[in-house]
């Protein structure tokens, strides 16, 4: 009996995979239909004694007798509003590392192999814990183009994670920024599927180490990437609803993060709620199996989305064909679902198809905990020492926020920003205090003493920049007139109050004031009601510049904002530093560097408008005929970039694009992305024009530099498809930086020579 | 040597086949390639001299002198503003079949063969020529869901065109609605894929008879049926832009019209502009090649949409490689392209490839002359004599207006329609006296004695029905507070002025007062600017009923128009016997009856919302709860239907629907539309809930009767598709009549046998 499929690449010759083949084979049915489970409510495995001690409760030891073990447990360590737990009653970062051995030891002492569970926290960016490491949303973490940074900070919150004692973080990086009107926009880390390639790869390899080697050394944790895939396609940008697209987009977009992802080696994948083509993603056998162990070689374990698996019960009839359905196309471990414990009446159903199928599932669990340490002894090491929180938060924070307009107020002769010296300002503004509107969804309630809004950021640091900055209410026409200038704190939030009511999979339902995050989908993109209205009114009352700031969890319709303003500083969810970063942005102690991950829609009926379309949508609506407002790529600083030269070859397989560079204007660095896009020519379809490549340009005041980028030719011509009858095989690059385009032509000829044709700027 | 393809029903045995093959032997390349080309602006073959009569022009003799012949000519007889042509330099009724005989024997003669050009026309919804037949759109004809009226009417169109001596018509008939932005939404049948294809055949059959009869006997047109796939999917509602879409999609929304229209003999189909998933129609051999000539054993010839193969140059590169491409894919004929005229140097290139795709596409040219009479000796048989104009598109218009709101104004104790006698009512709104926006797009101007607005048949019949009608301002508030009750005629149009401006393919462009048509995309599918602050300012000064008419080829968000008026008249755009139907159907001298043949939206940022999508909208968006204003069937009437049982039985291979019905209310028949739906479970997808089956209910005041409907059990549980593990095959059907639905199950068991599950109301 073999349990390898063609192409996995974890074979008999992995010690893992053997490990777990020996423990399964003492397993039962029942026991390894038990491995597939994982239906509990974490925060409901353990109680606090009314002597402050936690333990394990009797929910948690019915569902270990009825199984003889645990699959995995979701979420133990989730504090939130769904969750109900928060500081008062929740787990402190101090008590997780005990709380989890304590679950884990139970599990193993009651299982016949003595097989721990998997304890699996949700971590989309940061862990959804108390005090925990919290990042800025997957939309700003696009925003820095700094998949370095970003492999950093995962790699500092998989070491808190680890030294919890959890073993699979869940992390969006899959879903691609499709719909603004999407309440899950903020996962996503932009539309550019390059992007979000590189970005998923930054986090597997910060969480997991390269080859796994964190996993080896015990230092890290495995990944569960969600969502696959193409729920960023989902219909009118509705969570969940299916993603109408054919296989030759669904490969240009969605895939390329997973398998970027799979190819870094992520231990697992979360198979999505949404259908493609009609097929839900737990249903796909030719997606889950096919493609991603077959073609790609993933050798890890596929969970399915909360509740995903009963969903389809309304597709196929009743819940033992649904669980049948799901393990045959692939999933391995279900998330809350009755359906997968209805397994053992499936194989007895069809036992020649089923069983061979559960114990392929389960050998692939039991993998992953081998490779997690939990079939091994026990790991008697301590803890590591989490590492210090907030400062690469804070740095992503920093480079993320994107400044959309500077331009000088009527009648004065310098931009906006930052804030000129000497004068008295006023904060104003809906999100001027509002903390929790820069965290973004999935998180745990911060600290108190970490909270530090826009307001008190500014108010406290503006006297060390010879500003005076105070709060004035929006409608307070006499403080906003006597101001030299007016920050208005504008926005949208994806906070989840504890009087939130949600949905059985967590996702918000119900009353919320939330206008963002998970089950807040809204027809329109744009702010909530009465921000413009109160923008304007500011701006009527105002004798000096108006400064925008809009924390956004989508790329909201921004043409009134831009309208009424004198500078716009756009910040997706920042984190919990972002009322220090946004200060330090308007007052000039940081220059704004982040750049656009996403077209901004001009108008909320002109969508989609998408940086990689195959036709663009300018010129198209009646009513919109300029239906984009900003570019992916877009954004400007403080400084400027002088570009002198820049020039296109070959140097082996690559292309090598290169330019001179120069920093201009006073103090300020010379900030810039030089983002490389390339069409394809002379194939049977209408190619995409699509980012291949980017680097960022950072010149010292003053100082010149070269910057440069390397493109595989391979990425360019695809000389792995066809070619239309009598075509050339060509590519149109087009290579942006600082404000201007260049355009070059590569051409392959017959003998596969490539050559490629001068600047056309 | 032999030019069939597997699966193609006309071979060897088919005398047109025959024939086409014995005239090809004698063509050179030249002529070959020249029999596939179809430049010319029809218009413009022809001129008029100082004595008024028809004569060729140079043009004409410069492109048949060039290729030896004439593949085709586009628009000899189109009138409109792109042409320029109209009542006082177009090619009226009597000359055209002296007009026709003169290009058809000058190219004739011309022709080493004796080969006549095919002449081309567009009829949509009528000819689009002077004086000819003119029928409402077709979403208007998805309204009347009457195939069998829908058929009458293209016969007599079709009547007309050959005693014009034309030989294939345009029509669109396969577009499916998918998003009202789209400018072309009224040349669909609705959103609902059955009944475009029972449409589609009703058009086909009109208009070439059954199994090609009326081609046979020299009374019917071919059909060129367009545009060939998915058009209507294209993103954004943008016209012509990518259709992002799988294979089941697309089988299930875009292709079923297509397949009834080849099955019922259409000698044409046009190849779309748009992309299905990054393949242009016109370069995709798997759509033009494998499925409809290999499957589905399609016989005539494919035709390109306008200037669509050198839109694909900037894909492919260059216009020779367009033209293999397209050439290759299955495009025979092209339209205005440039490329297509290039085939010879393409030959030249790949001589083994292309050589024989010449052939075969000239042996499909030929073989649709054959059948058109354009091989043999002339025809000197007298034309058939027109029919009379008018009273079938009428009964089209008379069917297809749609009530959607019917109540008592404040105070009163009847509906506010029909009038009630014996008042003083006014018309008013932007289009009470204009009648092009009526007419839809693709039409020539319309004779002034048949230009009759809704306020000029209104005012004059007014007083046969014991009212009094007059027109006012709708500003002018003393005559509306005056009035005993006022309708207000509101819309869009799709009317295209003679200064108005055209891209190269003839769609609008440019400055135009249309909001709607090819060409006329909008952001916002809502009323033109200031018409529902018109119809507010109405309904504030009115004292009686308010009631709204309007003209539409989209279906506009209506939530506001509700919202002011007691009732509302839905008509897509009626066509020139609008006026008087709407103005008898406002006075009770006829009862509405058509029903919705797509989806309202409430709200303009919740697209799409489509019947058979399978995720609905509803309670989705937190902004707009109740995305759907109105769901396709809807509609009220004068009269009403009581129903009183409704039944499900297996009947031989069918399901069998029947429904007890009684009319109520007065005077009035009771109208229905009994419709039936029916959602697959048990499959590997997630089934849509589709249309399957419907009936108009038709009942005598007093009188009861009996529905029927029947439904093929294939339809329903669909035993071509594949089961999910472990699943049974099963189906819930919804039967909708009068505002009241029922629903059934259906089960195929182990052995095949059928059964139906009680009725749950």
């Amino acid at each position: 009996m073999t349990h390898d499929a063609p192409g996995v690449r974890g074979t008999w010759t992995d010690p893992a995979r053997r490990r777990a083949a020996e423990v399964m084979a003492g397993m039962s049915l029942r026991e390894r239909v038990g491995q597939l489970n994982q239906r509990l409510l974490g925060w409901q495995a353990v109680e606090r004694t009314a002597q402050g001690e936690w333990r394990t409760t009797d929910l948690l030891r019915e569902e270990v007798d009825r199984w003889g073990g645990l699959g995995a447990l979701y979420g133990l360590f989730r504090a939130d509003a769904w969750s109900g737990r928060g500081w008062a009653d929740g787990i402190r970062p101090e008590a997780r590392a005990e709380v989890a051995a304590l679950v884990v030891e139970e599990v193993r002492a009651a299982s016949g192999q003595d097989v721990g569970p998997l304890l699996v926290e949700e971590a989309p960016h940061g862990h959804q814990a108390l005090g925990a490491e919290l990042l800025p949303v997957n939309l700003a973490v696009g925003a820095t183009w700094d998949a370095e940074l970003y492999r950093q900070a995962c790699a500092s919150v998989a070491t808190s994670l680890r030294a919890d004692g959890v073993h699979l973080a869940l992390l969006s990086t899959l879903d691609l920024l499709q719909d603004p009107r999407w309440g899950r926009s903020e996962e996503c880390y932009g539309e550019v599927p390059a992007l979000a390639a590189r970005m998923t790869e930054a986090a597997v390899v910060g969480m997991q180490g390269h080859d796994r080697s964190r996993l080896a050394d015990g230092t890290g944790v495995g990944v569960v990437l969600k969502h696959f895939a193409a729920q960023g396609a989902g219909t009118g940008g509705r969570n969940g609803h299916s993603a109408a697209l054919g296989p030759r987009d669904l490969a240009e977009l969605h895939l390329p993060a997973a398998r970027a992802g799979v190819a870094a080696g992520a231990l697992g994948l979360m198979a999505a709620y949404n259908d493609i083509d009609g097929v839900p993603c737990v249903a796909n056998r030719a997606l889950l199996t096919d493609l991603l162990r077959g073609e790609w070689g993933f050798d890890g374990l596929v969970m399915a989305d909360g509740l995903a698996v009963d969903r389809i019960v309304e597709q196929v009839g009743d819940p033992v064909a649904a669980a049948a359905t799901a393990l045959r196309a692939g999933v391995d471990l279900s998330l809350w679902d009755r359906s997968f414990t209805m397994l053992e009446e499936a194989v007895a159903q069809s036992p020649d198809l089923l069983s061979r199928a559960v114990d392929e599932a389960c050998l692939r669990v039991l993998t992953v905990k081998a490779r997690s340490g939990l079939l091994g002894p026990v790991d008697e090491a301590q803890p590591s020492d989490r590492p210090a929180t907030g400062d690469l938060s804070v740095a992503i924070a920093a480079r993320s926020v994107v400044l959309l307009r500077n331009e000088p107020a009527a009648g004065a002769d310098r931009p906006a920003l930052p804030v000129a010296p000497g004068g008295r300002w006023v904060v104003t503004g809906p999100r001027a205090d509002d903390v929790d509107a820069m965290l973004g969804d999935y998180v745990a309630p911060l600290a108190p003493d970490r909270r530090v809004s826009v307001a008190d950021a500014l108010t406290a640091s503006s006297g060390a920049h010879g500003v005076v900055v105070e709060r004035a209410d929006a409608d307070d026409v006499a403080a906003v007139a006597a101001a030299d200038g007016v920050v208005v704190v504008l926005g949208g939030s994806s906070h989840r109050a504890y009087t939130d009511e949600f949905a059985d999979n967590g996702a918000n339902a119900g009353q919320t004031a939330a206008d963002c995050g998970e089950g807040v989908d809204i027809a329109s993109p744009v702010l909530p009601a009465g921000q413009v209205e109160t923008l304007a009114a500011v701006r009527a009352a105002a004798r000096g510049p108006v400064v925008a700031v809009v924390l956004a969890g989508r790329p909201y319709v921004l043409t009134d904002v831009v309208a009424h303003s004198d500078a716009v500083l756009l910040a997706f969810y920042p984190g919990p530093g972002g009322g220090r970063v946004i200060a330090d942005l308007l007052l000039g102690a940081r220059q704004p560097v982040g750049r656009l991950p996403v077209t901004l829609p001009a108008h909320p009926g002109a969508i989609p408008v998408r940086d990689d379309e195959r036709m663009p949508a300018e010129g198209v609506y009646r009513d919109v005929p300029e239906p984009v407002l900003a570019r992916v790529g877009d954004g400007i600083g403080y400084g400027g970039l002088d570009v002198h030269g820049v020039r296109l070859s070959v140097s082996g397989e690559d292309l090598l694009v290169e330019a001179d560079v120069r920093a201009v204007r006073g103090d300020w660095h010379g900030e810039g992305l030089l983002l490389v896009r390339s069409r394809r020519v002379g194939g049977l379809d209408w190619a995409r024009t699509v980012v291949v490549g980017w680097e960022r340009a950072s010149v010292a005041p003053g100082d010149g530099a070269q910057v440069s980028v390397r493109v595989p030719v391979h990425d360019v011509l695809r000389p792995d498809l066809p070619l239309a009858v009598l075509g050339d095989r060509r590519a149109r690059i087009e290579v942006a930086l600082a404000g201007r385009r260049w355009s070059f032509d590569v051409t392959q000829d017959g003998a596969g020579e490539v050559t490629v044709d001068g600047s056309r700027a």
